[in-house]
């Protein structure tokens, strides 16, 4: 990649091939020099030299990324010093760097825990210095991290005081990736793990998936898929395993699997996988050790047990709880964890999908050891673009609960569609479980401080795969990004989140960072809309998650169909699941439940969610001040339009970006926003069309006719949709 | 990728993280900065300004290509000149560009064809420049390639006179690329064709594959497996196919599918694909017209018929003629060709397989169309290590046949072996095969001119991938470009090509030329020797192509077996192909039968492809000066032997050039070497203790016995290997 001359970029506004310009490789992590003149010249006359301490692989690490950073965005050499003298960087372990004993910063540095960092601009021995500390040396990395950040979004540092620690211990992506480098719901190319040349061989890129990780504070990754292949546990994969694990651990990020329960008998010989079976626990026991010898700051495992076809202990009469804790006993010598995951639900129970996680966990709610976590979807159906958070945040208050988001867009267009993730995740994190009255948000369910528990985590389903910029969509980076920036501090905004990222990512000038902000933070709610408005939701295609499809019925699971969840009729539409329906409602506290369950004050966005209701349904009897005049019917048909014209709108205010924005990045966005606006139109026609075969009343007289039939849609085929 | 400042590299020699060092994803088109100062000054005083006539997309294409080269190379931006000053590149077609009429270059122009080009210094006016041009933009597109190739390779430019017209027409890549992106025989990652977001996104990389072919003179691809999926007929995928012509076409590429012979029943709902039925040809002129009108410039048809398992027209009783002719009539009014593949062979036929293909189509010679090529492989088995050239070749001297060699290393060690393969092309191309007495070679077979064939044609099977570097093994693009290079111009030595490789690659340095280029030439040889030594042939995995399986046997095909190759027995081994056994030397013209019969004139390396003998053959009985006093079975361990120790001689090669190439190639190509030298061990142990078995004779003495038992290796499992 090397480098290339400054006149490329204005070959390629003379002819738009744009052969070497940014393929967006490098993620956020660019250290361009940077472009405001009296920016650069102020950053070059603060950072004069560099000072570190240490020699740890993560210290090299943290130096190296130091360097690379400060050369590219300040264009000069940096000066690596040994004393002190004006405008040096000081970087190191507090404990490991006598200069910085003057400063008393033990209570402080108390307070910022193992992975916390502190970054302050101090005065020694009478010069100006700027100190980069931390009680470990990943804490220093984290903290060369936000340094480099604060110069790329182009921050003053003239009086710095930065500490921060993450509110959140376990902040892990989960890779759906298989052994034979498919990966479930990946949309950006294969499998980053490239198992064939493991050991042996190291691509470059690991590093870089390491170091884009680190620098969002994201601390393990969980390498292979929930509906999980036994051999991965087997000598061959365990050496490709730590040799992973070899190449990210200077970043701080450990390495987990997920296990199949039954691996026992299918790797292992035996003839049960009968959880309280000694042989069984013996024999994870041995593989623990094993693992742990040769990785030996291996994570845990991650269990997709009795769900989906998933081999659990309920084979043989056990419970999750009894399944999880054999795991657990066997990780517990060596420091790992189980992460045992709630995402279960039964075509053979008659009960409504929404209730059937928390009937199966909220009883075994104090049953587990210590050391497991049980993982929970953000909402109880699957990723839609739109849930409720899930019943069970805050009604196991004895066990650690952590949460799962997903980044990858299986719901919410693949790589194709631009859905800035961080107001769903937001939204998820700042709901109001009421477990213990007001404030009892999901966050700090999660992060463990309303009920007091030792572990915390968060995981979120990653969305890498082997496209050139990682993600397919540039700015599925974005959710990338702002999944390892909410698991560190979930205070912050999605909009803050957002800003960092444009202008680490695309530019500072103040008209991109506004106009695409905009465009992020509307994106999702416009998705919503032109895919599940109102509350609708798991109408899309069967055998892939890609288009449209309500009107999926029969098939041999009614919960995989779309008029289970629907359940249009020519009454009406939507899921009853108050009292008189489902009463799904009466798994949360009562003041959600009162909420949601009363039409006057369940917001629009989960109307159909929770009620079925007329097509001719006035909206206007809700709350009348603000509702318009339309029956439900209308309503639906107004946000499909609504969502489809939000598209043409993001593209021109993507097109007013021209020449502000790399070429090759515009032209990408430029690319995907024209399939995103094909297939909102294709999302809002296929629904109002079905809905209407049923509801039997016109399209209103303002919105434009489809200009196909439904049997058209219905008829789409994509023989090899990724899946 | 922009612009990374110069101190990456220091800091990358400091710290071995290499983030943003060269990822090889520009291959061989690298421009930057010259790095020998006389050079870089002789080249900016000799190119001062850049005229281009034209604005076709190729000639736009060729200017675009031109400045970003030169102002990389030369480290300046490049003055676009509207008049003629000192020191000016004129660039463009000779009948468009005027400055050069009173140069009278008709003639020589006429020689040079469509695609040819000519690169010359003149003085025009009295002053110095240096002309660039052709009959035709795209022969203007490979004079630029060519004259950057200049400077790259640091050749003087002051006395330019250079003229260049392949020797033969259709120079294409076959891909054998899956609808769901997987590749046959492909281990570099995952097909390039995103069919799921074509034809609206449109990925960079797809103009950097038409720049790299282009760069070489390829000037088609077949984007899909010959083992064709039907649906790439249907209009949701013509129309991706579409997208991906109009990318490709101003770089000179056509583009051409491999087609089902089927598909008239599977996509069309025909009841029959009888060639000789109405309704099947009409349906196939309608299936081109429908491509034509899509893709105007479409380059036809690839097919693989009645062969491991694909239909043909023999299930109506047709000859291959009969269908290859129907299909070239559906493709005649357009301009496209038919290439049907002599790759056949029957399980149902107990023939040698060696001679399958010859018996079936030597027969067809003057039946087929004058839009047909007839795609022979280079050797009559499989692409094999080593294979003498096929018997076709000069025995259907009214037919052109075109070369299908393998670029892909389907048997070589995948993409982790470093095996150069411009020596095998031209070991096969020079091949004698005396149709018209000497000087008959393969090469004259397929350029046309030994049998004044109006069309000619040589395909490589593609090794390209997801892979950031395109190839998996960055030496995989050595072979990549030799083909192209040898598809161009066969009378190119394969030592010419590396070093052309090498520098554009690698490095102008000396002594990386001389050592690399050392390693290179000797790989292949290095690979039939520690793999099939001895004309050894298909004795590797069931399943997959990847390590020795020499045991394999009793399986459902005899042909697919290995013991039905090397026919090792107590008494010797080898396959007898004279006319004491399957007589397959009957199908070569005399002087090649009576050369491979002889045991004295025989060379070494077809000994047992063509003769079964005795583990106690004598080896000096043949040529007694030369060789040894061993016997056969020491022999085949000594090469086995010889084979795997010449890898840590190449890896004790490639590290004396550290610090002279680019760190992350450096270490990248250490890896693969590392994975290359444990599987020689592996090839030659597995091999050398299965025929042990079968000898019951020791292995020499002076060679170290192998340090796990023949069981070992045949219990190896790869579940997950690339196919």
């Amino acid at each position: 990649m090397r480098k290339f001359t400054k006149y490329i970029t204005l070959l390629f506004t003379l002819f738009n091939l744009a052969a070497y310009a940014d393929d967006g490789y490098r993620l956020w992590l660019k250290y361009d020099r940077i472009t405001n003149p009296q920016v650069l010249q102020n950053y070059q006359q603060l950072i004069q030299g560099l000072m570190v301490t240490g020699d740890s692989p993560t210290i090299k690490a943290a130096k190296a990324e130091l360097e690379t950073g400060l050369s590219g965005l300040l264009d000069k050499p940096v000066l690596i010093v040994q004393k002190l003298t004006k405008g040096v960087i000081i970087v190191g372990t507090y404990s490991n760097t006598p200069i910085l004993a003057g400063l008393k910063l033990e209570s402080e540095l108390k307070d910022l825990g193992h992975e916390g960092f502190l970054i302050r601009s101090v005065a020694l021995e009478g010069k100006n210095a700027i100190i980069i500390t931390a009680n470990s040396d990943i804490g220093v990395l984290y903290g060369i991290f936000n340094f480099l950040k604060l110069l790329q979004t182009q921050q003053s540092i003239a009086n710095l005081d930065l500490a921060q620690s993450p509110k959140i211990q376990l902040r892990l992506l989960n890779h759906w990736d298989n052994l034979d480098r498919t990966v479930e719901r990946g949309y950006a190319g294969f499998s980053l793990w490239d198992w064939q040349k493991l050991p042996d061989y190291i691509h470059n890129y690991y590093y870089d998936y390491a170091r884009a990780n680190a620098s969002v504070g994201i601390n393990g990754t969980v390498l292979n898929n929930v509906n999980a292949n036994p051999l991965i546990l087997t000598p061959l994969y365990l050496e490709k395993v730590a040799a992973l694990a070899d190449v990210f651990r200077p970043y701080g990020i450990k390495v987990y699997l997920s296990v199949k329960f039954s691996a026992p008998i299918e790797i292992g010989g035996l003839e049960t996988y009968d959880p309280l079976d000694e042989q069984v626990q013996q024999w994870w026991q041995a593989k623990a050790a094993e693992i742990y010898q040769l990785i030996p700051d291996f994570g845990g495992f991650l269990v997709k047990a009795y769900s989906e076809g998933q081999p659990g202990p309920q084979k043989y009469g056990r419970s999750h709880a009894e399944g999880a804790n054999m795991l657990a006993d066997a990780l517990k010598p060596f420091g790992g964890v189980v992460m045992w995951r709630a995402f279960v639900y039964n075509a053979d129970v008659k009960e409504d999908r929404h209730k059937q996680a928390y009937n199966e966990f909220k009883g075994l709610d104090g049953q587990f050891k210590d050391n497991v976590l049980v993982q929970v979807k953000n909402g109880p159906i699957d990723f839609q673009p739109r849930e409720p958070f899930h019943p069970l945040f805050g009604e196991m208050p004895r066990t650690p609960l952590m949460m799962e988001f997903q980044i990858t867009q299986e719901y919410l267009g693949f790589s194709t569609h631009l859905v800035y993730l961080g107001t769903l995740f937001k939204e998820v994190l700042e709901s109001g479980t009421y477990a213990q009255g007001s404030g009892s948000t999901v966050a700090r369910v999660i992060d463990g401080s309303l009920e007091n528990h030792s572990i915390s985590g968060i995981a979120g389903v990653a969305n890498t795969g082997t496209d050139r910029n990682w993600t397919g969509h540039i700015f599925g980076q974005a959710n990338w990004y702002a999944f390892g920036r909410v698991a560190w501090d979930h205070e912050l905004t999605a909009e803050a989140i957002a800003e960092e990222w444009i202008r680490m990512t695309l530019s500072n000038d103040p008209e991109v960072v506004k106009t695409v902000k905009t465009i992020m933070l509307a994106s999702r709610e416009n998705t919503v809309n032109y895919m599940t408005p109102l509350g609708l939701h798991h109408i899309m295609g069967w055998g892939h998650h890609y288009g449209p499809a309500p009107w999926i019925k029969d098939k041999f699971r009614a919960d995989w169909t779309s008029v289970y969840y629907h359940k249009a009729d020519e009454n009406g539409i939507g899921f009853d699941r108050t009292t008189t329906g489902s009463n799904a409602l009466g798994q949360y506290y009562p003041p959600v439940a009162q909420k949601y369950a009363s039409l006057t004050t369940c917001p629009d966005e989960y109307l159909l969610w929770f009620h079925h209701l007329p097509w001719d349904y006035k909206m206007s009897t809700r709350i009348p001040s603000e509702k318009s005049g339309h029956t439900l019917w209308e309503e639906i048909c107004y946000h499909y339009y609504a969502g489809a014209a939000s598209v043409p709108k993001m593209q021109s205010d993507w097109n007013s970006l021209e020449g502000k924005i790399d070429p090759e990045i515009f032209r990408h966005v430029q690319c995907m926003l024209k399939i995103q606006a094909k297939e909102a139109i294709w999302w809002r026609n296929a629904c109002v069309l079905y809905f209407q075969s049923i509801s039997k009343r016109p399209i209103p007289a303002d919105l434009a006719k489809p200009d196909k039939d439904l049997q058209y849609y219905q008829n789409l085929s994509f023989p090899y949709a990724p899946k």
